[in-house]
């Protein structure tokens, strides 16, 4: 089954809903920056993405320096952002 | 106590000694790209540098796309590439 990527209006819905992830890749991805006290929080923090991308079957694209993480979501089998990018968007972030 | 850049001899050696880690950076990082069979395993070889940065104190700059993580070394206090570096890219490859 093929997954649909967003329409603009659906786009601009589901980034409305999600106030701290913006835009990336000429609309393609959406992305979030994410600060933590040291590097253990923020790869506590990481384990716990990990699980989600399991359990979704849907993994970020991300990077980590010490208390930082940067969080890139898109759906390479829509060629762009779809609604499994905002539904994991939003678990990532019911983790905070 | 300040840790000491590499001399380029010291540089040298160290690579040498470092097969699969290239020079980035201009000099001032190492870098190798690792490829596993999925996620799962990817998340899993993080998770075990995760705890060997934790351990040494010195932490990576590293990203992950699904099944691939690319670690970059480089040493802050020492405005490029020290022995932390090497000794911390050598305890890498010693989990494969």
């Amino acid at each position: 089954m093929a997954i649909a990527e967003l329409t603009p209006a659906e786009r601009d819905a589901a980034l409305a809903d999600l106030g701290e992830w913006t835009l990336a890749r000429e609309g393609k991805a959406i992305e979030r920056t994410f600060a933590f006290a040291d590097f253990s929080e923020a790869f506590a923090f990481m384990t716990r993405v990990a699980l989600l991308a399991e359990s979704q079957d849907h993994h970020p694209e991300w990077s980590n320096v010490y208390n930082r993480v940067e969080i890139a979501l898109t759906t390479h089998d829509a060629g762009g952002l779809s609604q499994r990018d905002a539904s994991m968007a939003r678990a990532i972030d019911a983790l905070l």
